[in-house]
């Protein structure tokens, strides 16, 4: 039995690509599933026979989300105007990569252990999930985030394209240059959350009080926090959200006056891909930041540089870090199984529950109220410890950024003047014209070609493992740059708070406003404990990792060094 | 029954350093032979027993010498001024070397295998030796090496100090400065032989026609050639001489207002040592130069360099360099084994056979002259070639120093930070206060330190394997920027030839003399081509040997890095 599908968008063909046009509630049959790229091959009711957008139909027989799920295939296909178009994209050469490769993806972690100790609670109502990674690794069982990325309002020439306009040159050398065409690293991205205050609503007037004398519960999904082994904590979603950015495609569009590139996003939920650009995803950015900023840290997408000559490795590393963030917000158990965002049609920038509102969904549940003494306590030490591990980030960067220009730069160029010095005079023995000189001769050149090659390894090495050592700091610093401001809000609470008595005495406020902002601040201290908490687990499993394979890529790199040079050895006869 | 030793020379004990003084004839009983440092303990006919230098006196019983040799201790005795005084030494803490470390050395070298094809000649009168080496590596049937440092005429006091005053202070730093302390290398070291041509009797005035006009056969021992598989070659002994340079010891005079360094020299021989300072290297040097220069490169020595800070390695270096020295010309056929050198008691100074004189010595055997085009050519060869390798050798000595200067600089301090940042930021994570925190900071801490560990071995390694490819480049840019003043004598030699009809025509010589010039000119190409011969079974025997060591070396650092590394990533927990 064919499979049929229901079309839910009219789709015309581009004439010549082997499309085939279709119109909204048509029935039509897939004749090929695996056509792959975001197309499937359908045929419609009049045999014609051609190319369709995945996303443009719904398949009939094919209910992939196990749960709550049914409405995310809807929602995807609100990137319409983003669908994969061949006749205008070209392939850009980049590597295809299988699985995610960003380090702290649970995905491309195949060795993952069932449950740590230190990711289970005593409290029932936070299930931990069969796939136990300590609180950060458990994806939701609502399959929230096709909606998290629903743009449905904003049509393609509404977005200003410059940023992300490849055919800008020059733009690239003028960022911190460095040697032998590594990325731009640690410097110019984005180090710190952009919280415009003045965003809030009368944030700008009266700060973190908005919340704290707020007359009405606030709107939409509660977000409550448990007591776990390791303190307060966020409910965890029972499975794991991930989210696959693959494929750059170059597209063009005004008839190729403006050229961009497209990566093909696919949530692992529903393995369907949809294309975005680079302002999509800021799109999606300045949405979380306004929603979750003032209680999550939500980091700035990677740089928006323009690209030089290196566009190649430029498209490939934005993709990773744009893999990097969505993989990092996917995790998030706010973020990620946000009932907000399940709405669906609802346009989200209409939510009113944005800036210091978000702490009015938050719920501690059976937990009492914390006295202002632990609230500030725990506010200066997370302070304290997110400056620190700043510095200290910022300075293994700065020591990775010199390391990586002297691997790639002048430590291979050494090896190879070494290896070229060998051969050399290798060559000039070659002419003594006597007799069993190639007994030397054979083995000096082979030792000279195995430096050549040693200087190659040594330069193409730091992608194998310096590259996600840093990408990974990279993406911490942009993690705690956020912190100064999220900690604000709540040093600004504590203050509001602090003067409660003198309000309440200068008839400001009453008494038992008082006492409710007292139980916001505590309300706001567990969720800075919480998000802590979610902070260290997700620092311990990304650190542990990236460590791991650094270590583990070092060691392939200085015993295939050594197994080199012990062939080279042996061609040497003791004489 | 104890040992009996006869006195050569008075010894005067000094006060307080339980010493015996003795003198010549006496006969005295040996109670302690192994008290070392050139010293024994003795018991004189009045039962008083005291330490007295071992070279003072011939042990009765004991005739180390096999063959030929047993004039050899009595003239090592004639080192009485540079007898080691225990009084006025001090150890130097350098590292004591158990065998002598240069490179090349075949002493060094236990799994030499007995001889090789290129080593043997089918011509019966170079009877090639048990211990194979081609050529190079047998050592002599007589032991003429004590004679050959025979400097029984010279005084302490006649000798100028001021080189190895070791009290001279900040010399050092005039020298090419090299980060990290690394000695000074291939800059300075002397390149060129130093044949002053006007130190050959009448050769200024008529150059090599002294040798290619002279009247009467030259005195003392002849030099054979003979044809062997390779072309012409040198008589090698049967037996390797070789001499251990070891043992440096601060000495002083003139009551402490001079220090100078004295170092052990041990023929391997006689076993005994004795002790010589720089200036009797020099001496030698000199001496080796005016007798054989103009037929075999007599390298110089290494530079005679004032010490600064680094007065230790400096010793250290200086005396693995007379050893390398030492070494070469102990290998050399016709240095080591010249009769000239066996006369004893006569004074080298006044040896006539020098200068191109020593061309008068050597008898190509039942070899056919050669044609002027023969050796026109042949000396265009080891010109070009020579002036080939010399080119390298400096290219690989530059390209060495480079990499000494980042591997002992700027490179493990970068490894040092790299350890440094893993473990300060493992520091500030044990601030967490998050439970479990311990599974990921203990192992970045070992991390840290296995990164600080690898930055001390790359520190370190240079001075394990670039060290000796170094010093072996060194010493054969030594050897090679002697040729172009050998090859200068042997051109002079043809343009002389060549002149020959002119010089008939206008009645300067005869035209018997004519005919002779000719065979001599044959004659000195035998000698240039048997030295280029032993110069290039040393190279092939030295290469083969360096570049074997420091493939090996580098093995070893490289495996020993990985397991460091392994053993740090064993430390992770997979989570």
């Amino acid at each position: 039995m064919e499979t049929k599908a229901q079309v839910l968008y009219d789709f015309a063909a581009e004439p010549g690509n082997n499309e085939l046009s279709v119109r909204e509630g048509e029935t039509i049959s897939i004749t090929n599933q695996n056509i792959g790229g975001g197309w499937v091959e359908a045929r419609n009711s009049r045999g014609e026979v051609g190319l369709v957008p995945e996303d443009y139909i719904e398949i009939n027989q094919a209910k992939p989300l196990p749960s709550g799920g049914s409405a995310a295939p809807l929602d995807l296909s609100f990137f319409d105007s983003h669908t994969p178009a061949p006749a205008s994209t070209a392939q850009v050469d980049v590597a295809q990569k299988e699985t995610p490769v960003t380090p702290g993806l649970p995905s491309s972690s195949p060795d993952e252990p069932e449950g740590t100790e230190t990711g289970k609670t005593s409290n029932n109502a936070w299930q931990s999930g069969g796939t136990g990674h300590p609180q950060a690794y458990q994806g939701p069982d609502i399959y929230p985030y096709p909606c998290l990325i629903d743009i449905s309002g904003a049509e393609d020439d509404e977005w200003d394209d410059e940023w992300d306009d490849v055919k800008s040159s020059g733009g690239y050398a003028e960022s911190d240059a460095v040697d032998g065409g590594a990325m731009n690293r640690g410097g110019a991205h984005g180090s710190s959350m952009k919280i415009a205050l003045n965003k809030f609503p009368g944030f700008s007037k009266s700060g973190p009080e908005l919340y704290l004398l707020a007359k009405q519960p606030a709107k939409g999904t509660k977000l409550p926090i448990y007591m776990g082994e390791v303190g307060p904590v966020w409910a965890y979603p029972d499975y794991q959200l991930d989210c696959v950015v693959a494929d750059p495609k170059k597209g063009s569009k005004m008839y190729g006056l403006k050229s961009y590139i497209e990566y093909q996003v696919t949530p692992t939920t529903t393995n369907k891909p949809v294309n975005h650009r680079y302002k999509h995803f800021d799109w999606l950015y300045e949405r979380l930041l306004d929603k979750y900023g003032s209680a999550i840290p939500i980091p700035s997408l990677p740089d928006k540089q323009v690209t030089g000559r290196f566009e190649e490795e430029f498209i490939k590393m934005r993709m990773e870090r744009l893999q990097g963030w969505m993989s990092r917000m996917c995790r998030h158990p706010v973020v990620s199984s946000s009932e907000d965002w399940k709405t669906g049609k609802r346009k989200a920038e209409k939510d009113e529950t944005v800036g210091v509102m978000v702490f009015a969904t938050i719920e501690p549940e059976g937990l009492q109220d914390l006295d202002m003494i632990e609230v500030e306590q725990k506010c200066e030490q997370f302070s304290r410890f997110t400056k620190a591990m700043d510095d200290g980030v910022k300075d293994l960067l700065t020591i990775g950024n010199e390391h990586w220009k002297r691997c790639t730069g002048p430590l291979p160029k050494e090896y190879q003047r070494i290896g070229k010095a060998f051969q050399n005079l290798s060559a000039v023995f070659t002419t003594s014209g006597y007799e069993g000189e190639a007994t030397l001769t054979d083995a000096m050149t082979a030792a000279g070609k195995t430096y050549e090659e040693i200087a190659q390894m040594v330069a193409e090495q730091p992608k194998k493992d310096l590259h996600f050592l840093m990408e990974t700091n990279n993406e911490y610093k942009g993690l705690l740059g956020c912190f100064p401001d999220t900690i604000g809000v709540h040093k600004a609470a504590i203050e509001k708070v602090k003067e409660g008595d003198k309000l309440v005495a200068a008839s400001k406020i009453t008494s038992s406003e008082k006492t409710g902002m007292a139980k916001r601040a505590s309300t706001m201290s567990y969720s800075l404990q919480a998000e802590m908490n979610h902070f260290h687990s997700n620092r311990i499993y990304d650190y542990n990792r990236v460590m791991q394979q650094y270590l583990e890529e070092q060691v392939k790199f200085y015993e295939k060094i050594a197994e080199k040079l012990r062939q080279a050895h042996s061609q040497f006869t003791t004489m």
